[in-house]
């Protein structure tokens, strides 16, 4: 808007009042201010919104999977938020696919939402800065922005899974295997750096073999869990990098004699009931989203031009009979 | 439009060109027809939407609550429809509030969505009559719409739990409990029904102590089941009315030392791995939302004046050990 106004020759307010469509300008100025914008290459569209200004109530929500049940909850808790602020809440799924998380994201801009909840799927999120220059608020929830400076609210997965791990090891395992997701996703990465970094703390070598990234299909999980109890080294514990690696590890290892000790990451229903019990690294799902469109909100309400923040909530550990399994031998 | 045509004294073409503004109609003529609207008492406003003829590609998605394992997946699923049709999704939570179903329900066709997928809380929706004669397409799933003839695409709710009690039966049981969801919700009053079916079709008395409608907290459904088993005639299986219910009686049983057989209605992730393995009617919730979303496409391509459609998805029995323990005595 400087720029236009200076490239103009008029005031900051001027540049407003024309680009609002206001009364109270000669039809001359507005004339040159629109040349200026159009010299400046701003597009009236909907991506380009540097002329908007109405709100809409409503807010677009972004994650990859609605139907995950660590998502569900954490959708719930925008919507939460989102009520009490009297806004409505456009949700979709990205299925881990970047490009479709920037489809869903422009298609919810060019509805003029007020803002954003994003758990990203792309690691390049440039896409989105003329949007957050346009106003739409954003906030980024259970992975950072790449190449963005944003707002995110994370857990600390890093810290969950050595907590995890450390707690193995105070239970006498020494070989470890941790089963994480595709090696690109942030939240699969520090989980993997969490158990590196509590072997590391405890003196204890990582073999290449007891650490396994990748899809978390039964499929792949199984052939990993496999080939880290058959090798010449057999781990005698599990870490599971997420909830549907954890679901197939209590189906992989129910089916084994040996007693292999667990700790999922990332609590889920009935885990108590099963035989034995599931410990898990809890992460606080209604947590994250809550504080992400409080955060939004507080964006909305006019801390527009503070710095972006990071916020990370802990992950706690909860012990249920898995996880305290000696080793084997 | 007729009333409007026939007071204004012009054509359904010429009241048509008006309320789209379109060119070609005399100042004179749109005085007389926009006169004729008024006095016949539509409002332009969003919600009486006679005046709206483009479309948003959105559509609006109302259930009882976006964090429940049922919903999830038939919410993923009405997306991946959705997508497919390039249209966006609004989602938002009723709580079965019939108060906030309505104001959800209106704020989305406040936006100018296409259509609506609803869950209904409401066992009344004469409110919606507006907003489908001016064109919003609606699709009820999981319960029919209230004091509306709407399409409408429901699980076979007493067929399913029929074939649970008769499963009971089969092996044994004759005093059988039912534990089901506030008896005011229509799928909750349609398994009631299927379980005195089941019961009658086996000329089995059904005692008042043997079924307990009610909210689905734990505390409830644990309070039914103590008083279900501690009675003069305590019951030897329980059908479970819902995955709420079944999770709480998975619990409840699970700290007996008497072995109670179980049936639940909806399948949940992990059943067959608890000990007993549950025994459960399957719902097919992926399936209730892609039939009720491909429903609604079709209308919005122009089956609009088709009468309104009842579709019924076949529950499944899945046995796994729970519904086939015998009875204790």
């Amino acid at each position: 808007m400087k720029d236009v106004a200076a490239r103009a020759g008029v005031g900051l307010k001027t540049v407003s009042r024309v680009v609002n469509e206001e009364a109270g300008v000669t039809p001359d100025t507005v004339a040159r201010v629109q040349a200026a914008i159009e010299a400046l290459g701003f597009r009236r569209n909907d991506s380009a919104r540097l002329l908007r200004t109405r709100r809409t109530s409503s807010i677009g929500l972004v994650l990859e999977d609605l139907a995950d049940p660590f998502y569900a909850p954490l959708s719930r808790a925008v919507e939460d938020v989102a009520r009490a602020h009297g806004a409505l809440l456009f949700t979709g799924s990205s299925a881990e696919d970047p490009r479709r998380e920037q489809e869903l994201v422009l298609a919810f801009c060019a509805r003029r939402v007020d803002g954003l909840i994003v758990v990203p799927a792309s690691d390049d999120h440039r896409y989105l800065s003329p949007e957050i220059e346009a106003g739409v608020a954003t906030v980024f929830v259970d992975r950072p922005a790449g190449r963005l400076d944003a707002d995110v609210v994370l857990t600390d997965n890093a810290g969950g899974v050595r907590d995890g791990v450390a707690h193995l090891i105070a239970h006498g395992h020494r070989r470890i295997g941790f089963i994480g997701d595709q090696p690109g996703i942030h939240t699969a990465a520090e989980r993997l750096r969490g158990y590196r970094e509590a072997m590391a703390a405890a003196n204890l070598p990582v073999s290449n073999a007891w650490y396994a990234m990748g899809p978390t299909t039964p499929e792949r999980v199984r052939a990993s869990i496999d080939a880290m109890l058959s090798g010449p080294e057999p781990v005698t514990a599990l870490l599971a990098g997420n909830n549907r690696v954890t679901v197939t590890a209590v189906r992989v290892l129910s089916g084994l004699t040996r007693p292999v000790a667990l700790v999922g990451f990332d609590d889920f229903e009935l885990a108590d009931l099963l035989s034995p019990p599931v410990t898990v690294v809890a992460q606080d799902a209604p947590g994250l989203g809550r504080t992400a469109a409080q955060l939004l909100f507080r964006r909305l309400d006019g801390m527009a031009s503070d710095a972006p923040t990071r916020t990370e909530l802990p992950a706690r550990l909860i012990p249920r009979g898995s996880g305290e399994i000696p080793p084997a031998s």
